[in-house]
């Protein structure tokens, strides 16, 4: 991968501001954009000091297209660690457009995705976990999401495990050393300082890999299936939850809105909320389909709330429900159910304590709330998230939330693990030597230390473009 | 309306991109971001030179809410004139939100629609209708509405009233003084100079209000209505119109595709293809409701194309053409109308000079193509651009499109003629120092040196939030 090449793109979001930037980045940036500057001051781009503002406009010979202002960055200090210049223009499509037209012409190309991050990243202004994070960061929509791709950005997990790497370097040639006196049985590596770092290893690694459920969780959201017949108060119940997290939502409304599932964010996690159509028993063809599906929606949630209408509850619907909580559990054992009691706002306290009783005999398993009137909310709020560990994310410990990275950390435990074994064992330095070269290599893999070309095409391909 | 609060707002188009940019402007500005930036240098933002820019993290309390790059501007030297920081932060609507919301904490106020452009304006940065270009330019979508804009946010045409309004003045006062000396008949103001200068107003200010015309096309369109039956090939020819004009108008599709109306841009002007459903004689009633529909699309364009398939044509539906053709021409007789013959490529050229002779008389207004293989579908562009008085556009001259400056120009027309016709008659200074009065009030709206807050609500109400 060659980077004598300059690569222009549009960083912000796509579509009509009040401002958009225009990113060039390669050797020739300054001169190319420089090219087709002119300052309101006749400066000279190309003699202007790192991080400094310019005032001009953007000329296509005789022709004006846009006044703008100029970043000017020079390599090594910017993002990419190349000379750099981000043009401000003003934010119509057609001035963007014209612009990149024209450094197109100048001699620019066409940015990849996330071919600006890729840079950095070969140029070492980041190691890859943290180029990694760049994307998480800006695709992260909740607090826990964001929190953990700020930490992993500013190389919190990626400094650990390069550390250890560092140590495990150390005894790596030490026992390559090993090998050439190999005839006189010498142990340059002293093997219980060594055993004591291999301990150290396996903790770090299986604590991160351990994180790797809440990280998933924060990432991913949780899915919850909502059971419940119609009109039992679903979307009231969606509304009340959404409630203070209104503003969140509606941003993702255009992504999440077109399917039946709502998303929203509790305590910084968020969870997507699936609607079924509920498992009544039925002898109708088409309606059995739907408790199907619902079976099915069920499957993939990690939890389920089971919505009850208090206020129509006969002696026949109530053992109508207790059939549907009993095949819930037969299906589900291990899925956390919530009996949610919903319109209790319309019956007596003296009702609530006889339903609650006839359904459950675990007090915790059923809340009994009013969606309309806001009353239990909070509680349910509070028992969906008893449902995430989320002590690592509360204790700021690190968390693991890319695949990526947990495949990696999955295969140096295990080389570690050999190590370990081999060091119990009295296994030779030449078959140990291999083992820790391979933890070595998993190692590297996540810092990108060691690293190929399909990797991180895969990676960075994922990217946003201007990214 | 006072300035010495500060103002927030997302300055890039909404979304996620890779980067977005938060402007806050006001006495208060640097200060306050200084409070939640923490430099990786230590820098002190309050510190640091006009026009730099400054790496660091954007902190709320213990935590860390993005890296981030900070503009820093120093009044008066910045677009509003204020003390202005530009905070780029990555593109995340989460990362947007918690800054936004961390400033308004802090003590920044949520910028009204166009605020800082207005500011600019209080402060002298810009005039009214430089101002009003910004907003132009930011929505102007093709070549010549972005160059009119470009040109009058440069001062082009304001700067041209101003000039003519200060010379104005300057006779005004000798005016007033000869009011002064009202007893003695003396004349201060040369009444030729005076007439010359009228005269030259006069002229300066019809060509602008000419303008107007081509202006109004430029910057709305020219709607032109497509009359013709189904599968005459009216998809197919607004594709090969299309053409090389399809990356300006696949930005502008989620705005005019839900429509029936498609917009595209021939030599820099916007034509709006408005289908309809074409007006053969019908007996049914489905039928003529959707005639009635037709002549009413046809009253709002300002060009009709009759789209006719060649290849189907019999002598019967040839005499229904030549119907539809004296329809049109009798309803609408001043609108141009052209009859393009589609599917040429299916008939020979002695039928196409057979079928042109017996639909019209007038050569240019017959015109022969095959859509799909693209033939004289240039000549039929080059036929609507000729609909259009460019001629202004080419020359460069200054070209009016704003209807408040129009309705301002021919206020001060009126009252400048009312000048002149006192000039001719030998009206007494008093009242003609009225209508000079009264032309330069109209003047001064123009270029915002007379103004009020209503005026400067109406105006900047248009803007987007941000700019």
């Amino acid at each position: 991968m060659l980077n004598n090449d300059s690569i222009v793109a549009l960083a912000t979001a796509s579509g009509t501001g009040a401002i958009a930037i225009i990113r060039v980045s390669g050797p020739d940036a300054i001169n190319i954009v420089n090219s087709v500057f002119k300052s309101i001051r006749n400066k000279d781009l190309t003699k202007q000091k790192s991080h400094t503002l310019h005032l001009g406009h953007i000329v296509d010979g005789s022709k004006t297209l846009d006044q703008v202002l100029v970043s000017v960055f020079k390599g090594p200090n910017s993002y990419t660690g190349e000379n750099t210049v981000e043009i401000s223009c003003h934010g119509s499509t057609y001035i963007q457009q014209q612009i990149i037209q024209l450094l197109l012409r100048k001699g620019c190309r066409m940015a990849d995705a996330g071919e600006f991050t890729l840079r950095a990243f070969l140029n070492g202004k980041l190691d890859l976990s943290q180029a990694e994070a760049v994307a998480d960061l800006i695709s992260s929509d909740n607090e826990a999401s964001h929190q953990i791709a700020m930490q992993q950005m500013r190389g919190g997990f990626s400094n650990e495990i390069a550390k250890l790497r560092e140590e495990l370097l150390n005894f790596a040639s030490l026992i390559e050393l090993e090998l050439d006196f190999a005839e006189e049985d010498v142990e340059f590596a002293d093997r219980s300082q060594f055993n004591e770092l291999i301990n150290r290893i396996e903790f770090v690694l299986k604590r991160l890999i351990d994180s790797f459920a809440v990280g998933n969780v924060i990432k991913n959201g949780i899915p919850v299936a909502i059971v419940g017949e119609p009109n039992v108060g679903k979307s009231t119940l969606l509304n009340a939850l959404l409630n203070e997290e209104r503003a969140i939502v509606s941003d993702i409304a255009g992504t999440t809105r077109d399917t039946i599932e709502d998303e929203l964010t509790i305590g910084g996690i968020g969870f997507r909320f699936i609607d079924t159509a509920g498992i009544r028993e039925t002898q109708d063809v088409v309606e059995s389909i739907g408790i199907k599906k619902t079976f099915e929606k069920i499957e993939q949630a990690q939890v389920v709330l089971l919505l009850v209408d208090s206020s129509q509850l006969t002696v026949n619907s109530l053992s109508k429900v207790k059939i549907e909580i009993e095949k819930i559990k037969n299906q589900f054992p291990l899925k956390p159910l919530v009996i949610v009691l919903n319109k209790i706002d319309q019956i007596s306290q003296n009702e609530i304590a006889s339903i609650r009783e006839k359904l459950t005999t675990d007090n915790s398993q059923l809340i009994a709330i009013s969606a309309k009137q806001n009353i239990g909310v909070e509680a349910l709020k509070n028992q969906l998230l008893s449902f995430v560990n989320t002590g690592a994310l509360r204790n700021n410990e690190t968390i693991i939330t890319n695949t990526r990275h947990y495949d990696s950390l999955l295969k140096a435990l295990e080389e570690i693990q050999k190590v370990k074994f081999g060091l119990e064992t009295g296994l030779s330095s030449d078959l140990m030597a291999l083992d820790i070269k391979e933890a070595l290599y998993q190692f590297g893999m996540i810092t990108g230390q060691v690293t190929n070309d399909e990797l991180l095409g895969n990676i960075f391909a994922n990217f946003c473009i201007g990214k």
